[in-house]
This record gives structure tokens, C-alpha cells and sequence, in this order.
């Protein structure tokens, strides 16, 4: 948990990382675990567009989302070797720049993995993506499912961040604020 | 081949992507495939930092060579999935930072198999790691083997571009300078 605002709320943005599209998802969750939609989009590469020209458009691509929105802390999802091995390591490579761009602002990153992401949402780590999408827009009370799928797993990456917590950094940073703490309470409950 | 400069020469840095140590090395070749020294490094980062910090300590480590060299082209060691899965995102991690680094600065970049670096530095795609280090010292006129094995795969990696050529991006770029022509009629005889 990076920080959290004087209002007491925590701003996660939420990055599904991938070459070609970059899911992007912000949020804002207060102590009591609601939360806003704050942004919603994709980061686009060209796939006909040589690597380090599609690298670098993501970096742009998430920097704005950084400089518009301000998060607090960055989630991205954690990619493993063992998926989809023809996408795979374009994945991990713009998972990397995700991580990179918030290092880069002093932004807390974090990665949590898809059933872990599931779990939080839908209290099912093998929750179908629809259940998950479901969820997504009932929590963030939005009139349709968002769009694309990518999108939908950025925010719902973001949610899972916040309700789960980071315990250890939160430990690490010493006494906690009065926001820290609403949060940490919040926490334990969701940890219930 | 990114662009010759007006001495006739390409300047490529190779870099060995990896999280622990990012083996950097940089060479001249001349259109004869001459090659010279001009940089052999390593960029670290802590094991023990967050996975964000890491990256953009990287990045900040490669753009130092970015700036001192100023290299035509940038050529990175292909990663794979299926090699030694517990650091292989890491590796694909930092390959993609490498990849990026060289994109943000408009610098052509390209990668390399393990075996084909080989190939070009022996002759023999199975080469262990000795001959390759042996066989860089003996081009370079180096009096000792560049330590550590991340630099002298970084610099091995570099003498491959050179040496292999990207003929694609040459036909690409419209007419050939002076510098490009004796790069081309040099690639075509190492390819024989």
C-alpha cells in the first residue's frame, strides 16, 4: 500500500500487461472497500511495428495514464513461462515496462496473479472471465460490462489490489496515519 | 543495419539482458568486419530492491550507455521460454527494458538467438562458452578474456549483429550511402 490520500482513499491503477493491447484500469477504493471508476482504457501497439518501437509507445501510453490520473500504486498482472508460450514473452516484456514506468515515479508496484485476481472479485480463483467482468461493473456500479476484455482485467486487477492489501510494505513503513490505519482494518476484515 | 557513420564503421551495442547483472558491451566494426573495443560493462541492480526499482535502475544503467557511446544499433539476446523458468521473466523483463531504451532514443534494435551468436563468433552453433569468450578476446586484441561471462556475451552479442547484418532493414531504407554500399558488399561476404 503506497499511500493512501488525505481523503483516505487509494488510487490503484491497474495494468493487464500485453503487446499489443495494454489493459489500463483506474480506481479509487475508500476504507469501506467501495469503489469509482476513475479511467478505463487500452494501450495500443502496432503489431507490424518493429519491438522496441512497440516498447517504447507502451511506455508513452502508460506515462500519460500516470501523469492524468496520479495513482497511489501500481498492479500488474504476473505473467509465468508457462502460458501461451508463442505470446508469452511479449507479454513479460511489456509487463516489464509496466513495472519500470511506475519505478520510474517512486510509484509502489506490485503483481498479482489471474486466480488471485478472480479470487478477490469473485471469491472463486477459477472464476469464469464473464463472472469476473460481472463483478467488475456491479462493484464499480457501471451500466454495461466493460470493454475490451483487457480493460475489464485491468480493473479488476486494480480492485484486487486494494482489497487484498500489501501487509508487508504497509508493516515496513512504520507507524501508520489515520488513513493507514482505516486501511488496515478494512484489510483484515476483507482477509476474514 | 541501423546507419553507418562517415568513417565507414558501425557502432553496435550488445547487451545480455538479465535483472542480477545486464552484461553491456560496445564495439566498432568496420566494413572489413574489423572489430575494436570501445566498452564492456555490467549493469546491476539489487536483488533484494522491489521489482519496479530494479528495472528502472536497469534502464537508467543503459541509457548512462546510451548517452556515453551513442551506438547505431542496439542488439539484445533473445529470450526463451522454456530456458530456466525461475529467472526467465526477470530475463524477459530486462530484455524488454534493453528493447525499450534503444526504441525511446529512435536507435534500431534487434535480437539474437544464443546459437546464432555462437555460430557467428565459432562457426559452430554448439560452441561452449570458453571458445566464444576465447574467440572475442582473439577479435577484440584483448590480452585477457572480458570478465564477467555477462560482458563477454554482451560484446559477443555485439560482433554478431555486426558480422550477421540485417539485411531487411538495409533493403528497406532506400538507397544505399557509400558507408551502407561496403557494409552490404562486406555482409555478403560473410554470408558465404
Amino acid at each position: 500500500m503506497a499511500s493512501g490520500t488525505s481523503r483516505g482513499r487509494l488510487r490503484v491503477l491497474g495494468i493487464d500487461p500485453g503487446l499489443t493491447r495494454c489493459g489500463v484500469g483506474v480506481v479509487d477504493v475508500a476504507p469501506d472497500r467501495s469503489a469509482t471508476l476513475v479511467h478505463v482504457g487500452v494501450v495500443r501497439s502496432d503489431p507490424g511495428a518493429p519491438i522496441e518501437e512497440r516498447l517504447a509507445l507502451i511506455a508513452a501510453g502508460l506515462r500519460a495514464v500516470l501523469d492524468a490520473h496520479s495513482p497511489d500504486v501500481v498492479a500488474v498482472e504476473r505473467v509465468f513461462a508457462q502460458h501461451n508460450r508463442a505470446t508469452v514473452m511479449g507479454t513479460a516484456q511489456a509487463s516489464g515496462i509496466a513495472l519500470l514506468v511506475a519505478g520510474e515515479r517512486g510509484i509502489a508496484a506490485a503483481t498479482h496473479t489471474p486466480s488471485e485476481v478472480k479470487a478477490a472479485i469473485t471469491g472463486y480463483g477459477n472464476a469464469d472471465k464473464r463472472q469476473v467482468q460481472t463483478m467488475v461493473a456491479r462493484v464499480l456500479r457501471l451500466e454495461e460490462l466493460p470493454k475490451p476484455a483487457d480493460a475489464a482485467d485491468a480493473l479488476a486487477l486494480a480492485l484486487c489490489h486494494a482489497w487484498r492489501g500489501a501487509p508487508s510494505t504497509t508493516a515496513a513503513s512504520g507507524p501508520l496515519t489515520p488513513a493507514q490505519r482505516a486501511w488496515a482494518d478494512a484489510e483484515r476484515v476483507a482477509r476474514r
